[in-house]
C-alpha cells in the first residue's frame, strides 16, 4: 500500500473526501441492469488498492489550481475513468501472467476463466470510454486514449521480447515507459490541463507522472523478484517465469560471472521458479549488487521527478506529490 | 461476402470510394513506430471482410442527407472507428471461442497466443477510442462506448449461460441485441445523426440497423451450425462445442421428441463436435424443422428492419439498404 502523509491536515482530508467521490462514481458507473455483470464488477473492486492515478490526477489538480487545492467535477470524471483504465489493465493482465492472485484474493481469470476476464476488461475500459465522453469537449478523450494506445504498444513490445535474454535496459525502460509510465504522466498532465494551466506546467507534471510511474515499475519488477507474498499479495516470481527481464535481471545476466550467468539462464529458460530456485535468483541478484543497481535507479527517476514540481508554487499540494513520489521507493507492496 | 448491389451506379461507385477511404484511415490510424506491433496489425487487417459496420455508417449517412448522398469527413471517422470496434470483437472473440479459423487465415490466439490476442484487441479498441475523440464533440464517442458497454454486457450474458440448457428464446434475443445488433443500430443512427437529422429519423434508423444486427446474427448461428467451412471461412461448430445455445438449438430442444432430445443434449454435455456429430445434430434440426424456424425468425427481423426506413425519402442511398437489409438473408459466409 502506497502511504501518502500529506502536506497537512486539510489537504489529506481534501483528498480523502474526493477520492470517496471517486470511488462512488466508479461503482454508479458500472452497474448493469444484468446482475452476472454486477458481481464481477463487486470482485474487481476489490482489486481497488492504491488508488494511485486517480490521486495523480486529483494531487496534481490542486498543485496547479491557483487556489492550491481546487478540483472541479471534470478531474473527479478523469480520476474515476483513469482508475477503470487500470483496473482494466489489471485484469488482462493477470491473463497475460496466469496469474492466480491479485490483493489477495483470487483473479478473475483464476474464478471465473480467461474468457469472462477478457470481457470483464473490456467491459471496464469501454466504460471508462463512456466517462469520459460525458465531458464538454474530447480534449481528455483524446489524451487518454493516446495513453491506452501506448499502454497497449508497450505491452506488445514486452510479449514481443518474451524469452529474449539479450534484452537491454533501453528497451526495458521503452517498455516500462509504455506500459506503466505513459498513463501516470497522463494522469497528472490532465490534472494541469483542465485548469487551463500553461502548457509548461502540464508538461511538467506529465514528466513528473512517467519519472514516477517508471521509478513505480522497477520497484514493482523488484518486489516481483524478492518480495513477500503476504505482503505484496499477488502472484510473485512471474516474470521469469513468463522469460520477461526486468532491470534486475538484465543487469545480473550482464555482470555476473560466466558461471552464475548459466545458472540464471538455465532457471529462466526453465520457466518454473520452485522457493529453491527462487532463492538462487536471490543469491546472485545479491552478489550481483543488481537489486541495489534496480533501486537506484529508481531513485534517480524520483529524484528527477520532484525536481520537475519546481516549476510549481510551495503548497501542502505540491508536497503531497513529493511525498508520494518518495513513497513509490519504500513501499513494500 | 455480403454483396451489396446498390441502387444505381452513382451510388455504387460513391460507397465504394468512401469505404476506400475508410480503409487508408483505418491503416493510418493503426500505425506504430512499433515494427512487432505493425506486423500484428497487417495481420488482422485481412479479417476485414464483408465492412458491413462502415458500410451501415456510410450509406445511413447517405440515405438521411438532404442531397441523398451527402458523407462528411466525420461521417468516415466514425465509419473507420466502428470496424475497429468490431475487429477488435473478432480477436478476443477468437480467444473466448478458442478458435483457428478466421477468414481463411490462422486467427491471432492460434498464430502468437492468447496474450497477443488479448493485448491486440486492447490496441485496436483504444485506437478506435483515439480516433472518435478527434472529432469536433463527444457525441459520437459517448454513442460508440455506449454500445460497446453493451456488446460487454452480452457477451457476459451469454458467458454466464454457457451450458444452460434450459437457455429461452428472450434471453438469447437479449444476447444478440446486446452483443451484435446494439452495434450495427448505433453504425446506422450515427450516419443521420452526424447530418444534424431529426430524432425520429436516428431513432427508426437505430431500429433498422438493430434488427438487421439480430437477424445478421441469427444467421451466422445457423451457419455455425449447417455452413461449410470452405465457404464460410472460419471455424464453425464452436457454439455447441462452447455450450451456446442458440436459435435453431433452443428450438429443437423444445420441438424434438424425448428422444432426440436425449441425443442433443448428450452432445451438448460432450462438448466436442465430430463430423458424425455434426451430421446428426443437422439431421435432427432438420426433423424439428428448426433451420426453417430460424431462418423465418431471420426473415421477419430484415422486414420489420425495411419497414422502419419509410420514414425516408425514396433515394438510391435508401434502395441500397434495403438491399443490404435482404443481402443478410442470402448470405452463405
Amino acid at each position: 500500500m502506497l502511504v501518502v502523509a500529506p502536506g497537512d491536515q486539510a489537504t489529506g482530508l481534501k483528498l480523502a473526501e474526493e477520492l470517496a467521490l471517486v470511488e462512488r462514481q466508479f461503482a454508479i458507473e458500472l452497474t448493469s441492469d444484468l446482475e452476472c455483470v454486477n458481481q464481477l464488477v463487486q470482485h474487481v473492486e476489490r482489486y481497488r488498492g492504491k488508488m494511485l492515478r486517480p490521486m495523480l490526477v486529483l494531487v496534481s489538480a490542486m498543485a496547479s489550481s491557483p487556489s492550491g487545492q481546487d478540483v472541479t467535477a471534470a478531474h473527479r470524471v478523469v480520476a474515476t475513468v483513469v482508475e477503470m483504465v487500470h483496473m482494466a489493465t489489471l485484469v488482462h493482465d493477470d491473463i497475460l501472467d496466469e496469474a492466480q492472485i491479485r490483493r489477495k484474493g483470487q483473479t478473475v481469470n483464476q474464478l471465473r476463466g480467461n474468457e469472462t476476464a477478457v470481457m470483464l476488461g473490456d467491459y471496464l475500459i469501454s466504460h471508462a470510454y463512456h466517462l469520459c465522453s460525458s465531458l464538454d469537449t474530447t480534449a481528455a478523450s483524446r489524451v487518454i486514449a493516446w495513453a491506452t494506445n501506448t499502454v497497449c504498444e508497450g505491452e506488445l513490445l514486452q510479449l514481443s521480447n518474451r524469452q529474449n535474454w539479450q534484452l537491454d535496459e533501453d528497451t526495458y525502460y521503452e517498455i516500462i515507459r509504455r506500459k506503466t509510465a505513459s498513463l501516470c504522466g497522463v494522469c497528472c498532465k490532465l490534472g494541469s490541463m483542465l485548469h487551463g494551466a500553461d502548457d509548461a506546467v502540464s508538461e511538467s507534471l506529465y514528466l513528473y507522472g512517467e519519472k514516477l510511474g517508471k521509478a513505480f515499475q522497477i520497484i514493482d519488477d523488484v518486489l516481483d523478484l524478492t518480495g513477500d507474498i503476504q505482503t505484496v499479495g499477488k502472484t510473485l516470481g512471474r516474470d521469469v517465469e513468463k522469460g520477461k527481464l526486468t532491470l534486475p535481471m538484465i543487469h545480473a545476466l550482464r555482470t555476473a560471472t560466466a558461471a552464475r550467468r548459466q545458472d540464471l539462464l538455465a532457471i529462466l529458460n526453465a520457466g518454473q521458479v520452485s522457493s529453491e530456485q527462487s532463492e538462487r535468483i536471490r543469491q546472485i541478484l545479491q552478489e550481483t549488487g543488481s537489486l541495489q543497481f534496480a533501486n537506484a535507479a529508481a531513485q534517480k527517476l524520483v529524484e528527477e521527478a520532484k525536481a520537475e514540481l519546481n516549476i510549481l508554487p510551495d503548497t501542502p499540494a505540491r508536497a503531497c506529490l513529493i511525498t508520494m513520489a518518495d513513497a513509490v521507493i519504500t513501499r513494500q507492496s
